[in-house]
């Protein structure tokens, strides 16, 4: 099991806070980072009961993306599911399939969870690794945010056994290999209006298949080479 | 699936009745029962959101007993644990097993909830047919009582969902995309003597990555885009 870092962006109701401070402690987690949180008035201390450590502790970022630098897999949670899969941007997995995703991985994990009104930004959800959407009522899909990380928390304990790890890429090694699919689309010139969209299914493609670190050596490798060639023929 | 209804026995938190009622309505349920309630004061409305309509429709009753009379299976949550098998009282199972155990029943159930701070009392405990426990931290394991509520009905919905299934990408497709990366390595002049464990290595990360129609033709469609890139500066 992964160690877990949860993760509020722009939360705006301080009771909420604590609430999931206090889910947090239930399901042995701990370490909490806040994204541009709305003041820390008394409830959010009083909701956490017991686990007001937990919001005394939190790490305050302006911004995503540097709330994220330190994470190995970016867990978004989104309650908007699509029957197109071409928007591929949000093609979510159940809690469960994340909890089994996740149960033989090692390195830091952060749950994000979204605004209560707005939730996650496209931009901030096309950072993220892996999507989860929680299954719900389609007339009324909107829960409340500790609920929803209660939920998710809940689901991840409940997977912790040990279980043997592959030495898997971190996440310095998937942003590397996410740079170099970058630059392949740059030099074979790929449709500019498509290659946003591209290098987030690249990325969601990459993070769901669980690269080893000799696997993601190998397809460097092998993507540097293609990078080589079409640059070497191009000077010819 | 069976019908649910879900019973509260003396909650003392108007906002806890609310919480439930809207996460009742998230999980598409919508009986809800109180015994011996608090006063259902402007939080129990509040709190209950766009679920305003259960607290409205609560029943309410008096006694224990006559809430769960026309019940078919009742189903108890407790938050304690014990290791002595002689309490037979309190012998629970995981939300998980008994979202299995349920899949294929019919009838009415009760989810069964108990105070805020005591819990259900060991003779309700006994008037159960199922003892569920929520796994938690050993050292803080209470939960709000909404949460606890969320999580049980998140774990029984989650087996009435029909399933939506990504279209996956076939055998044929897949093979295209293998000798795409065939051809690639080929044509960047990867070392022969890899070339064979690289393509199988290329295969399994695709296999496990378990592409989308979509997905496949935008990869195919990455990796052709190299491989002419490399060709037609070769041929310049």
């Amino acid at each position: 099991m992964p160690d877990f870092a949860v993760v509020l962006v722009g939360p705006k109701i301080p009771g909420n806070i604590g609430a999931v401070a206090r889910a947090m402690s239930n399901f042995e987690m701990d370490e909490l980072i806040l994204v541009d949180p709305c003041k820390l008035e008394d409830d959010a201390y009083r909701f956490a009961k017991h686990a007001r450590h937990i919001v005394e502790n939190a790490t305050v970022f302006d911004e995503f993306e540097k709330a994220i630098e330190d994470l190995d897999i970016v867990v978004g949670t989104t309650g908007i599911t699509t029957e197109n899969e071409r928007k591929f941007l949000r093609q979510p997995t159940t809690p469960q399939e994340l909890a089994d995703h996740l149960a033989d991985k090692n390195g830091r994990v952060g749950l994000i969870f979204g605004r209560e009104d707005y939730g996650l930004m496209n931009e901030e959800l096309a950072r993220c690794d892996i999507l989860v959407t929680i299954p719900t009522s389609e007339e009324y899909p909107i829960l409340n945010l500790s609920h929803a990380a209660a939920i998710m928390f809940h689901e991840v304990h409940s997977k912790r056994e040990v279980r043997k790890d592959r030495s898997l890429a971190d996440g310095k090694e998937k942003e590397t290999l996410n740079q170099l699919f970058s630059e392949l689309l740059e030099v074979t010139n790929y449709s500019e209006h498509k290659r946003a969209k591209t290098k987030v299914m690249l990325r969601r493609i990459m993070a769901r298949a669980d690269l080893s670190v000799w696997e993601f050596h190998t397809l460097a490798g092998v993507v540097s080479r293609a990078i080589n060639s079409v640059k070497r023929n191009k000077q010819d």
